[in-house]
């Protein structure tokens, strides 16, 4: 086990994101004067968090110290490691370093933002180190379900810390090199100070399939329907996924068609910047598929997560403008879902099924591998880099209790497994290892143009809201005189079906009445806080004793 | 193939439930002055019926014909096809009739409601034939996760129908026989007219393994954790599940604590009834656990689908009063999650984890078996009964397409495999058999007390108000001099944090006022709705401008 390297300066490292949770993965270096981010990623909402598009790291830590801020390093790009880099730049504007596609990738997303500046966005290739302050970020080749994916060895004056980004070992990539095991094992061999190890399939043994298994499925896939139309649904950023299809459809002299507007981005995208090989007069347009028999065609889609509005979806509904699926029709979901998407991808399937088409996935032939490491590569890693200290990340808690245990497993002793959280500020120096402390951090929660305007408050209404709706009872009373002049009046919204419950609604009027008239009846100045909250627990008790209901409710008292 | 017999009725079955759904399993049969239904199941709510407890069948059609209704039928105590009872018996009140475990569990849950009349349930054993008018309804032997499952023939003037309800094989079931492959191979020498068979597992190759399976892995479990205490959470009505945990504690000199109210039921049910049976002195009561030492206890709790305020879930979220768990616990989810409930089931293992429990799953270890048949098992029962015709029931579009597949490997022609819906007619006489017409059916919503007072414009609200949230806007106007008298004032929830946003909000007020203004300045007596609808159009349009949301807006002008 390597030593720390003698020198009196420190060493922190600080997790804002993607620690106990999918996504928004961000992780803080920090040596003295100079702070590093790796990667500026996105999280999707939890099902409880209503109306929210979509959720970014708290970047407060960052804003404080832009200073000090010599560069944020992308390890690829997938939107939980490049995401919130719109939103990120919109306040900081530091250089951002990735490999050609995943700025290539930035590049097209930040078209649909605008920004107070250009931003400042560099390309590194797998080899290259980049100088950031006193540190040094070197780009280590990994494989993974996106191409041009690294890992990044941090040199620092204290030691070596590697942070995996999200990996697999793959010994037959579709494209591009193998990992680079090698580097690992020689950076192992200097002495690994700290090892940051990604941790999504910690929980599966054994070692996650080469993408190449899925070229045999196709292959048998398309051998076997040699008269159908074969609909390909997959993840657009899958680059390797794609070529593998548009190659097998080439030798089965079939065109490939391309739908969605993520896929076609990213496609176009790839061939532009050499990541992707089409042969000749393979690929069509879309518009020109009647000219080609069902046995000619191959089409490749969006939609594998069953996504509503995505190309599949709209087909499966009949709703595409131009694809109509039928008993001619093969579809094929090259994807798993996503935890959380499973009912929308059954939808899908069931309306597919419904319509005679015949589905394929991943649970009835392997027409999908996982982009993530799993366990015997996980501990390959541990095996090569050989760390003095480990910090499992990017998963949540189950996946880095999992990778905890690997690291048990392999020998590394307890006190130099370090479990953080977001904000957790592990402070390591000559004398070794420890938390210290901790730094603002959590989630920021966009939902159309507002970034951070809804809370907890306002998401705890919507939830009300949902389960229940509200009543909003109105009445106008003689502020002097406390004379009732109007109402009471009620409204409801998603409590139930007004017109066949009429009685219910004059009976809460009658209530409501009776309240007002209580309050105002014990003479002028009536407290309005008081009225109100008479008429809403009278109005709530009424309406749970007959509906087991408990809406919200909203007595607005208007004062003339 | 068997003939279908001369005989000058007609024979109509009628899905009311259990197709293209999974759940509310209701099918009504019925032979000209005859009906019988079978099973009155409830469903979960989907994740878009915001605030809905359960959907029950649309049960339109019994209550019309209730004169004719000879009986309701049911094959086991599952939710999904008894949990409906309890809402349909407030208007019809049939005979009931089932075994005696399901018949004890109905019992148990109508305590918890208040019916207008005695229900009239009966217990028919396994090999008891009902004659119901002109029709006789056979209990036949089945194995499933729950104990006394049967299937039924249903011997008409036509013929016999087999209606399989949810089954498997289990070649060594824990208590009680195998499932009755004798009788239903004499039917099918006899000749069955049509096999109704359930779908569920119709996408899964090969057999689905016995409930001994997961005696062997609990067995390996226990042995190899001798100090630790063992929480295992299964479904409290698989009583053989349970019955092995006890067994193999006692084995094992462990006591056994039953927590979770409906586990303590069942259990209770269970063993009254004779279908469990509990060495002397194992079980003892939650609150006498801290008597022993961890390796001397089993606990057998509730939530093993993570649903919130379940015993699993308060103890991991430490809200349990009796129990803290802690790395001296092994907690095993004898289960598989319900598609949706994924997300809640890795809620618990994620806060397990955190806490240092240690966590076994069926992805882990083979802790938990289908009670459903797979391929092999349903093409088996197509085997035996070699049915003239074929209906797949209880499953969703897939699950029925699936399942129509085996029938075509098994040999049976596709004019013979009938694909129905809910509410469509099968209608069979001895020149064939055809879709015949429609009758009402659907899904109706229980909401709290309500049945039925929740439809698609309140779920539409909730929607809608659980997205963006809503703003109430109240004027006071004077009716004759269309004089603005007060406001208007804005109130809003869910939508944005106000106290961040006053700016907006007063922004939001003066486009309001300008609305009202613009209206009101046209004279008198303006039209209400008119003025309604600019305030709504000017203040949506502001607010998308600003926020890219569009909250519900509820303008509520008041006349004086």
């Amino acid at each position: 086990m390597p030593k720390v390297k003698k020198d009196k300066g420190k060493l922190r490292i600080i997790p804002l994101g993607g620690l106990s949770e999918i996504g928004k993965n961000l992780t803080v270096i920090e040596y003295e004067n100079d702070i590093i981010a790796v990667d500026c990623g996105l999280a999707f909402p939890d099902e409880d968090m209503l109306g929210v598009d979509l959720v970014i790291p708290d970047i407060t830590y960052l804003e404080q110290n832009q200073d000090r801020l010599r560069g944020i390093f992308l390890t690829h790009g997938h939107e939980d490691h490049i995401g919130a880099l719109p939103y990120v730049l919109r306040t900081i504007n530091p250089p951002v370093y990735g490999t050609k596609l995943t700025v290539g990738i930035i590049k097209n997303k930040l078209e649909e933002h605008s920004l107070p500046w250009n931003p400042d966005l560099r390309i590194a290739n797998a080899g290259d180190t980049i100088r950031a302050g006193s540190l040094n970020v070197e780009f280590i080749r990994v494989n993974h379900s996106i191409a041009d994916a690294c890992a990044l060895a941090i040199h620092t004056p204290l030691g070596t810390i590697v942070h995996t980004g999200d990996f697999k070992l793959d010994v037959t990539p579709i494209q591009g090199e193998m990992m680079n095991l090698t580097r690992f094992g020689e950076l192992g061999r200097k002495g690994v100070l700290m090892l940051m190890c990604e941790s999504t399939n910690a929980e599966r043994p054994g070692f996650t399939p080469s993408e190449k298994k899925v070229g045999k499925s196709l292959e048998y896939i398309f051998t076997t329907n040699p008269t159908k139309r074969i609909v390909i649904s997959t993840f657009s950023s899958n680059v390797h996924r794609v070529q593998q299809i548009i190659d097998i459809s080439a030798q089965h002299g079939r065109k490939v068609a391309v739908t969605g507007r993520s896929m076609l981005n990213i496609v176009g995208a790839a061939v532009e910047l050499g990541y992707m090989k089409v042969p000749k007069d393979v690929l069509i347009d879309i518009g020109d598929i009647k000219r080609y028999k069902p046995e000619q065609l191959t089409l490749v889609t969006t939609g594998s997560q069953g996504e509503p509005m995505s190309a599949l979806y709209r087909m499966a509904y009949s709703e595409h403008s131009q694809v109509t699926l039928g008993r001619n029709d093969l579809v094929v979901l090259s994807s798993s879902p996503i935890p959380g998407n499973e009912k929308l991808v059954g939808r899908v399937i069931n309306e597919l099924s419904r319509n005679g088409v015949e589905v394929l996935h991943d649970a009835s032939l392997a027409v999908h591998v996982s982009g993530h490491a799993c366990q015997e590569e996980l501990k390959l890693m541990q095996a090569l880099t050989r760390p003095r200290y480990f910090m499992p990340i990017h998963g949540e808690n189950r996946h880095l209790a999992a990778n905890r245990e690997l690291a048990r497993e392999m020998g590394i002793p307890d006190k130099n497994i370090f479990l953080s959280e977001i904000g957790k500020v592990l402070e390591i120096d000559s004398k070794g290892a420890r938390f210290a402390g901790t730094v603002p951090a959590g989630q920021v929660l966009v939902d159309g143009y507002g970034v951070g305007d809804v809370g907890n408050i306002v998401l705890r209404d919507r939830k009300h809201l949902s389960q229940d709706g509200l009543l909003v009872v109105v009445a106008t009373v003689d502020e002097e005189s406390s004379l009732l002049l109007s109402g009471p009046d009620i409204v409801s919204r998603g409590f139930v079906y007004v017109r066949e419950n009429e009685e219910l609604m004059e009976e809460a009027k009658r209530v409501v009445q009776k309240s007002l008239e209580r309050c105002l009846g014990k003479g002028k100045n009536v407290d309005r806080m008081h009225l109100k909250n008479t008429v809403r627990d009278d109005l709530s008790k009424f309406l749970f004793t007959k509906t087991g209901r408990k809406p919200m409710i909203l007595p607005v008292i208007m004062n003339i």
